[in-house]
């Protein structure tokens, strides 16, 4: 669903690794997972996403004919090594939490299984893929749980990241229940309800405000959300009026306004007051204008007769915290576990499974994190996604996932929802798992010694 | 030289006002111009960057039948309008300050001259490539500034939001100094030069570290920087004496070490006096981890003895100020000039230039925002880039655009240089400018009336 990256989209340690792995014909099964080392201070849990643009980059890894060609003239690589890269294919597994699911620090949400070569040289773009939507889904979702009755619209192509943040940032805030997006392309791949209103540019560009507004409503009769904050917003709300009567006179009506500046709270009590006192009772007001979760919190609680916002920069770069601490890392090769024990980096090891209990009410209570063959209670959350490099069918529509990621938030702990950060979940390392770890160092350390 | 931008990665509104553009028949010159409004408390300058991209975005724009189709069947849009895009071109004119170029709050960086429908059209799409590529060269340079010995890489690919994010962070910072990236995809398309090392995934793969580098040395034997923190940094530095005496017996030798976690400048100096010791004199030291201006800053006083630095994910996120306060607004339609006065966010109306004084010693000094046909003391600084639609010859190639921003930096004032916050450099706005924001209020004011 997204265009064909360029198996070149890497980190140039993953080809010399990658000729490495070659002249030693190193191509035994490796176990890489991903996760994410820390809560941001800001957050109080995760939502998966990504996963979809992972499996089709995966399925689609190849190098063209030009990039093999780049390769071999560029002086750092063997021929046929370099021969090699052009009949390469990802041909492993997959296993994975669906996206929409919330997760917690050390988690794994995805683990890949193939040849060496293959999982080392996705690692670049599998990290870049997930940790941008997991990221912006984690933040858009604080949006909808302050402001669960209103309707929330990304607005934040213009400023996101370049082509690719902004087209996936429409695709993970709708994952985590926005009602839509301005971006129309968003809307032709994914099918995501849009929705716009006008730029101050169509105002300024007319003599007169009101001629402004009678030309948007009369080419959208009944799609029309004005702008009233050029000039001054509630003259603007007030010469609406007549307008709208003669309009509606013609059968063109106008849908609502838009405020864009100033005190959004008091701009919106007074234009709610001169739309009903006008007839304009079922004109929506919609608000923009550097929106986050904090502002549209004290606009909720102030009773601000706001219908919708339009929100941008600061969901879909996650201003308060625009990285995650995640890694992508080896946990087993050729049947052995392992791991990295870096100063404050250490990971651990092995093929991983995450078992999540719920309480008498339904809501979350606790994950278990351990090895992939320790049942234990609970719900286990890594499943399927592809086999011998080809996605399976339970990787889900987008509907479906959005279904997922509101069904997950409904069983959310109440001091999980909240914007202020809360004690850590519950995430207990099962005894399996802390011995093998142990196990892992003990083999590290004699082969050290 | 980025892959074809899709038309319709815009906001919705763009097109809901093409179609009242189109019904009014409103196909006049608009003149829209790009700022950025405020400096974040974190920056004392901006580096212009971007531009070329914005180019290649408008001669190449376009709605391909497929776009056509969808917009046709989307319901929004009447047959005749939809019609009319399909033959769309941008046939307008750009000036721009080069890429390269210091600016600061309030100064157009680049001009758009076209009937308003085209104009209005690209607004999404050049704010999201210039905004992105001049944030993350003015946070890049901050590094370059405080570490001007040091060989500074791009490390970001994998953290950047998304794949354009990464590609487009290479070439940003590479305007600005660094000297080069790990994103192969970036040295194949700009030839900017590559650099890469190896993962902690490629040493656990190994049953022992030391056959790791053994075997990573051999595969490039003239070009290997070793990772040396997985388990226990001066162990492997230890480690590799012996092993870099019998590998120099075969003629292959080790360039460096990397480090990547712990206390950066204590590790550096004991693997540089272990190195030293063992006769690897000239292998270098390479550092990453979290890196950016604040602790590159502390690492070069310390006189840590480290060459180099992979810097990512706080460069190329813009992490301390991961977004422009910047927007594209209508100055001009019609042949009369217009600005917003939305409170707070008023702009200077009509077509501007920037004029630029330097001192005796050849530092800028100040400049003089005035309207364009004003000519004031010092060099102009935005220069014509596109003419009816095509670019002109005056777009450089990257090098010549990095040899421009360095220029450009040994004229920057001292305490503009530092990472502290400093006073701001003055722009003054001309009494030409003031009078036409007056003139257009004034005829603004009487049309509402």
């Amino acid at each position: 669903m997204t265009d064909r990256t360029s198996a070149l989209l890497t980190d140039l340690y993953q080809l010399t690794m990658l000729q490495a792995y070659f002249d030693q014909g190193m191509n035994d099964i490796a176990v890489f997972e991903f996760f994410v080392r820390k809560m941001p201070e800001q957050r109080n849990f995760f939502v998966a996403a990504g996963l979809e643009q992972v499996v089709d980059f995966l399925e689609n890894l190849a190098f063209t004919d030009e990039e093999i060609d780049w390769l071999a003239g560029c002086g750092r690589f063997h021929q046929r090594f370099v021969d090699s890269l052009a009949t390469m294919r990802f041909t492993g597994s997959v296993q994975a939490m669906p996206e929409g699911t919330i997760f917690f620090p050390d988690e794994p949400i995805l683990r890949v299984i193939a040849p060496i070569p293959q999982a080392q040289l996705a690692e670049t773009r599998i990290i870049n893929l997930l940790q941008f939507q997991t990221m912006v889904a984690s933040k858009a979702v604080r949006m909808r749980l302050v402001a669960p009755q209103k309707l929330l619209v990304d607005f934040g192509l213009r400023r996101a990241h370049g082509a690719e943040a902004g087209l996936l940032s429409a695709r993970a805030s709708y994952i985590v229940g926005f009602d839509g997006t301005a971006t129309v392309l968003a809307g032709m791949r994914w099918n995501i309800p849009l929705y716009g209103t006008m730029a101050h540019s169509f105002i300024q560009a007319h003599e007169r405000e009101t001629e402004a507004f009678e030309h948007f409503a009369r080419s959208h009769p009944h799609a029309s959300t004005l702008l009233i904050d050029t000039y001054d917003t509630e003259a603007a709300a007030r010469n609406l009026i007549p307008l709208s009567r003669k309009l509606a006179r013609e059968g063109v009506s106008i849908q609502g306004v838009r405020l864009d500046s100033g005190d959004l709270a008091e701009h919106g009590r007074r234009v709610r007051r001169i739309l009903d006192a006008g007839g304009l009772n079922d004109a929506r007001i919609f608000a923009s204008s550097n929106l986050d979760e904090y502002k549209l919190k004290q606009l909720v609680d102030a009773g601000a007769p706001i219908d919708g916002f339009g929100v941008g920069t600061r969901m879909n770069t996650s201003a308060d915290a625009p990285y995650l601490d995640c890694a992508y890392k080896l946990q087993e090769y050729a049947g052995l576990a392992r791991r990295k024990r870096s100063e404050g980096k250490a990971t651990w090891p092995g093929r991983k499974q995450v078992y999540r209990s719920h309480d008498a009410n339904g809501q979350i209570c606790g994950d278990i994190l351990t090895t992939e063959d320790d049942i234990q209670p609970g719900m286990p959350l890594l499943v399927p996604v592809m086999e011998a490099g080809r996605r399976l069918a339970v990787v889900r529509p987008l509907e479906s996932i959005r279904e997922h990621a509101l069904a997950g938030l409904s069983k959310l702990p109440e001091e999980l929802r909240e914007l202020a950060h809360a004690p850590p979940y519950s995430v207990i390392v099962s005894e399996k798992l802390r011995a093998l770890a142990a196990a892992v160092d003990q083999r590290t350390d004699s082969a050290l010694a």
